[in-house]
């Protein structure tokens, strides 16, 4: 499935680099493709789309419902 | 020796921690202390003024001279 969310509180790309690592130690083989300007998170992966949100949040960045 | 940087460019925490990280890869006895909010590093270190502005520099962060 690919989801996409809109993630506010990265600022750079060690944030970015947080974001993907989260997603992909939930799933291995996700693709995560994020624009830092504008905070969009387009995620593809066999997980929920509430698992995927879950694992940004936890990494410290809020995720639009 | 104690020195005090402007550092621009630092956004978040990872930002924080690498600045600190780059800083102790040089000298892993040096105490450093980034206020984030201002930009203000300060570092008590043996090495020299311009060895800690450079690895702060090639950290990827602009230090003012």
């Amino acid at each position: 499935m690919q989801y996409t969310f809109q993630v506010t509180g990265m600022t750079c790309g060690h944030c970015e680099r947080a974001v993907v690592h989260a997603v992909r130690a939930l799933d291995e083989e996700a693709l995560v493709k994020v624009d830092l300007p504008t905070g969009q998170v387009v995620v593809e992966s066999e997980k929920s789309r509430d698992a995927v949100a879950t694992a940004i949040r936890e990494e410290g960045y809020q995720v639009a419902a």
